[in-house]
């Protein structure tokens, strides 16, 4: 029983089962491509044959640099069939920040949007031997590859060169809002058992039955890796094309009758008001999965008691793969939709073959009692140990990964996330957590965007400060919110200043950029706390 | 992303999160007992302990004997914690048998329900430090140890051994129709694996939200390996106790409301029998899992129209895990009861991860075309390579285990078992499926089970001949079965005879004997084929 784990092997067993079923893609809403898997999976042998005649041997890394559509997914399959690794790269990172990703994975091809070629001027003119391949054609120009040519005149690939299980199929650098960005390696092994993970029933349970809708960027933790689970299980996959809007949204999950979409909160607000405002019909979803930041109670009970869509939390980070817990609520909240939203809310229980620990400061355990507040840590067969090619010994312990986010652990196994680490807010030596402030600020019915950050304080070292986004029109003010406020946390919580602001600056993955957020909040007024 | 894959993994997660679940045993429909998972949990540990200092080592044989109860479920989870290895003996085995499997396997210890003790007298006085140990007690036996002794002393296994996943955690015997039996072992990885196959949403998907009873013996094959599941995913599990009759399985399923339940057809053909003459509630069922032989569509039917339980079947083998394929009716099925009805009838699909080849008898590969015969070849990461201390080449072919069953793959890649390879009927240079006569069989009302051999034929070199059980009291006589036959066989396959018998030989798993029928079977008058 000495099989190795390879993600090649879904992609066979697509080519074998699944030629019936479609993949299709969308631009701004409208329908630009549809073939059977069978026609896809021939582009993808075609394909991987046309890497292997380029040149790329077993282990070299294929950059991309795309959005959603048919061809990056062609390469999700492609470029781990002929032994390479696949490298998708963020493509809202500054040209700097992508020429030290692609020279420090010493990508030897990268497939590119046309619109995106802007991105590679800097790294092109260091790295002149980077093959580089225009994945929406439209010719003239020069020194680039056409992605559509390679697929014409690719030889299929009848032999997969010999990979091992611990081989890396896939590589993705983390956005990295501290110092450099770091390359995380994902191995065939991972990969293959992340996808069993994502298909359990008490997981996203991705089945024949459903129609994906890749929402969550492909160039962001494998698209959370569902690609993948949609090819082992053969359900229908649907691209929505480069930054579709949420009418766009919309209007695909309602032609293609989608199933199945994950997405980062912040689009799962616009797309809720989008449809509440229009009465698009989002009824055809079985699961819409928040991840990427905790989700407020009144997006959850608006998606599912106004919109008819269950609504599910998976929590991860590109250190795991990314998935490492899924918030599926239990029997016991049948019926009490206060008590699933409220379970939907957390972080839920740790995937099957994954191991935790909370720890304090001096990484001493502390009890899984859903009290006591720790630093998770991480450890299994899908959870790095290190990052490529770089040593960075304080993110592991032991064997562990530390995550970074302090959280609490019930008895059941249910994970809520406090806070980043460095996000806590120290005043006069207790924690406040920015993620409960926030929290309680999104209750209330005008805020639509919340964040929390601290400032310094003379006499209590640090002190939270506010910032709301309202909703058009809402006639709340920094007053009303700090009422509201003090009927759900401790006086001393109590922000120093709630600033009602735009709009909140963003990092490359769409959340909220506290460090930004920091450097421009005025600290003139420092008062005493409440 | 190293962590080795270990079964034990499930059980510290079942102890860590599932300590409200149930375990819950019945004897002849009573219930004997019911507890906590946490209390399970903490008689595995100290269990485990107990074993230890019994001078259970790494990789040492652990063996049962037992029915399905409390007891043998704890010691699933126990042996492997101790890094022991579970050989679940075949309970229906001959004395000799179980001397020769005991002593092959260098079992150290076996755990053995009082009333099967005389099964091991032959072993005991072969093998005089053979630990023996009573799982339900009663005292006085002079050299047997009591498993509630070993509980109550048993020191908490605090730190597990360290365990490779290549190591074996469970070990099993063929039930060797010819020959010698041959072991199967199991190691952490294979089960691990199967056990994420197991809760696939397009697998049996076994969930947190399930209450499984086991009625598949766990001396066979890990009970399909249905209870890693249910610790993996949290579900209830329910035991039957010995030889649970079909009102105590009914009675089991309505006081649990259970949920998931596999079996054999022969014990669904009873309770389905039992249930419409009762009106036994089976509706708590959302799958009761047919395998070990193929069903026939009649108790699919009455299953899922008479009594609105939904059905499906899965297929594999001991040397697989022992499961191979699902099958789940696709969605062009809904609403087509006939259509859902003739795919469940089939083996279905593969589970992701394994692969398979049908080949002709020199070994090439045949097309998967759903028309062309072949013997199935399988190989993955929880398909055996190999038997337990013993050299049997001519069941591996390359690396892949050649099932002995003749099949037929169609291009969407469900799998039809013909035969075993031995069973088919090789008659004037063609060949007759004994499987598709019986199948033929069943569809007569009054026909409760058939089995069809071959009898050696001087011009025909063999000519099929059938056996058949009437349902009490069906004026049914050969002549007419035959008439039924014409209408849906070649003439050509018609049986040399139809003999009405009151009831078909077993083996020690319940499948028809077919050896002991051929052996039987009169063969004094030969005549023409039709």
């Amino acid at each position: 029983m000495s099989s190795p784990l390879l993600i090649t092997g879904f992609v066979r067993r697509a080519g074998e089962f699944f030629g019936d079923r479609e993949v299709v893609e969308y631009r701004a809403g409208t329908e630009v491509h549809r073939c059977t898997h069978r026609e896809h999976h021939a582009r993808v042998v075609r394909l991987a044959g046309a890497l292997v005649r380029l040149g790329v041997r077993p282990g070299d890394r294929v950059a991309t640099l795309a959005w959603n559509h048919h061809r990056h997914l062609e390469l999700y399959s492609a470029v781990p069939l002929a032994g390479g690794v696949l490298h998708t790269v963020n493509l809202r990172l500054e040209p700097g920040e992508i020429t030290y990703i692609v020279e420090h994975a010493e990508d030897r091809v990268v497939f590119v949007d046309r619109s995106l070629l802007p991105l590679l001027e800097q790294v092109r003119a260091r790295r002149p031997d980077l093959l580089v391949v225009v994945t929406d054609g439209g010719g003239g120009e020069p020194g680039v590859l056409d992605h559509e040519d390679l697929v014409a005149a690719g030889p299929d690939l009848d032999a997969p060169p010999a990979v091992d299980e611990d081989d890396l199929a896939a590589l993705c650098y983390t956005s990295g809002t501290t110092g450099l960005p770091k390359g995380v390696g994902y191995s065939h092994r991972a990969l293959y058992l992340h996808t069993f993970a994502a298909c359990l029933a008490d997981g996203h349970a991705i089945s024949e039955r459903d129609t994906v809708l890749h929402v969550v960027p492909m160039f962001h933790a494998n698209a959370w890796g569902i690609p993948f689970a949609a090819l082992m299980s053969g359900a229908r996959q649907v691209l929505p094309g480069p930054h579709p809007t949420p009418a766009d949204i919309a209007r695909v999950i309602e032609a293609e009758r989608v199933t199945y979409v994950g997405m980062v909160p912040t689009v799962a607000v616009d797309l809720a008001r989008h449809a509440k405002a229009t009465g698009a019909d989002l009824s055809s979803l079985r699961a819409l999965v928040l991840g990427g930041s905790t989700p407020s109670l009144e997006l959850i009970r608006t998606l599912e008691c106004d919109l008819g869509v269950p609504v599910y939390q998976g929590w991860g980070m590109t250190e795991i793969s990314p998935m490492g817990t899924f918030a599926r609520p239990p029997a016991r909240t049948d019926g009490d939709p206060a008590a699933r939203h409220a379970y939907v809310r957390t972080q839920g229980r740790l995937l099957p073959g994954l191991e935790w620990r909370l720890v304090d400061d001096d990484l001493r355990d502390v009890p899984h009692d859903g009290v006591h507040r720790g630093e998770l840590l991480m450890r299994g067969p899908w959870v790095a140990t290190r990052y490529f090619r770089d040593e960075h010994p304080e993110s592991f312990h032991e064997g562990w990964l530390r995550t970074g986010d302090i959280a609490t652990i019930d008895p059941e196994g249910c994970l809520e996330i406090v806070d980043r680490s460095k996000d806590l807010i120290k005043s006069g030596g207790e924690w406040i957590s920015s993620v409960e402030l926030e929290q309680a600020l999104l209750a209330h019915p005008a805020v639509r965007e919340a964040a929390v950050v601290a400032v310094p304080h003379e006499r209590w070292q640090e002190r939270p400060v506010a910032m709301v986004v309202l909703d058009d029109g809402a006639p709340a003010g920094p007053a009303e919110l700090l009422d509201h406020l003090r009927e759900r946390v401790p006086g001393w919580w109590l922000p120093e200043r709630v600033l009602v602001v735009p709009e909140l600056p963003r990092t490359s993955v769409g959340k909220i950029d506290k460090k930004r957020l920091r450097a421009t909040v005025p600290v003139d007024r420092p008062g005493p706390p409440l």
